[in-house]
């Protein structure tokens, strides 16, 4: 998108381990058994197997399981942007749900297309792993964190 | 709201117990430990004890576990003004964090504002009963759910 | 709403002259033909009578129009509790439109939510008033500001 | 985006015409002064020059105007794709306000991301040009159509 219009430069050397650092405390990403398979600036991508723990009532993948993970994968893109002591709070998000959330393996990806001074916004996508090899986007999502700076408990 | 502005006409007689048998469906639900708590026509209640297994990297609970709740209120408001055979999928909504996600025990409403041929308007609402017995708002939705006719994957 | 949550003082004695003389400068509400109807701590009212240079293709007026009054009115919603000298800019909203815009006469009222020190939370509708004196609601809003200290650009 | 998953294939082989008859129709355009200045199956673009009429009260384009130009984009976007006699209405949209709206043009384009059955998603970008040949986008726009049939009030 706009990745172009603006640096996403880590102002952090250590960001990549950052992240990953704290992604490993969000004990909610253990419980559904989400992981964070990328990490670059600016951008992260978690990946979620299925389970039948995770399904609504028509057997897909929960939208707001779906919605955890990208909403995880956007809140680290703009953490990898951070310098450090500072964090991000989400403050808001949108999403769209394109199609049930029927596959294998759901694979989340954040992105900030506006990395602002208080203001971070975001696109996220979930993608649906079918066992027949294919993928379909299963969720869109535009998201806004805000900024957080001198407050201990929101230093990742 | 806009409550009296439509009928919220359950077209159901058995509306209740549809509800709560497809909210049972939910094993998502059931991972996170929520219950449904009340169901009226166009609105029901779901609540979810704090657990710390649902947290994020800070020790709230995770926003998507926030949404999974209120949009499984929002859904089940729809789903309550159905007739027989009618489903109701979620199409995409809208959230705003207004607190960080910490208490006890959390509350989710949803609730019909527009009850439509083929599309359903709902806000829905989460609050955070801590444990002095205060109340805080932690999210605000609104959301768009489609009436679905003729596709049993989709009847509840 | 949450209104009695959080306490809706206006930090300005003047609020209402200061919403009402900003409010006259935004030349878009002039060619529009809107007007600023009412003033409270934390709520503003905006009216637009019909016009056909507002339609789209229906014959109804514009959904980028009716957007245009209700962000206003929720701008100023949120600008009436900020202290002399602070202004609000607004980062982004959601609107469902839930009926045609038809009606002689629109009606949009902005509320805040959530006050915080950095992001204001609001909701808005918007109202058609039939030739026949009903009312129907057309547009619902939920939309973020973020309070901008130390801005001259910005301070209204 | 996910243009590459599902054929943007136009089902009226006069879309482009019938799109830009019906632009014609929306007096709203006409009032703000913008244009439509492309067609393809599933895009279109608009642009619309900066006036002092447009502006709020900082002297920017009120995001209002903003949003009215990226949704009529939208809007005929999903148009484009819809077999005759078959029209769409927006039901929804989110919009992130990037940037300020300054510049001496601003140029929308809204995008088909998944045309459904029933509910057609579109994404819209809103960039402006500035005086020195240099852009930066000013707005970011999730939107939900419904398709509707058997309406005579909404084919286009």
């Amino acid at each position: 998108m706009d990745r172009s219009e603006q640096a996403m430069t880590p102002l952090d050397p250590d960001y990549a381990a950052r992240v990953r650092t704290s992604f490993g405390r969000q004990q909610a990403m253990t419980l559904l058994g989400a992981e964070m398979t990328e990490v670059e600036p600016g951008m992260t991508e978690i990946v979620l197997p299925f389970r039948e723990e995770l399904t609504q009532q028509h057997g897909y993948v929960h939208a707001g399981i779906i919605t955890a993970i990208v909403d995880s994968a956007c809140g680290y893109a703009a953490l990898s942007l951070m310098p450090p002591g500072v964090g991000v709070l989400i403050i808001e998000f949108k999403v769209n749900l394109l199609n049930p959330a029927a596959g294998g393996r759901f694979v989340a990806w954040g992105q900030v297309v506006k990395p602002g001074r208080t203001i971070v916004v975001c696109t996220g996508r979930v993608v649906a792993e079918r066992a027949d090899g294919t993928q379909q986007t299963v969720a869109l999502m535009q998201a806004t964190m805000m900024v957080v700076r001198d407050r201990a408990a929101v230093s990742d």
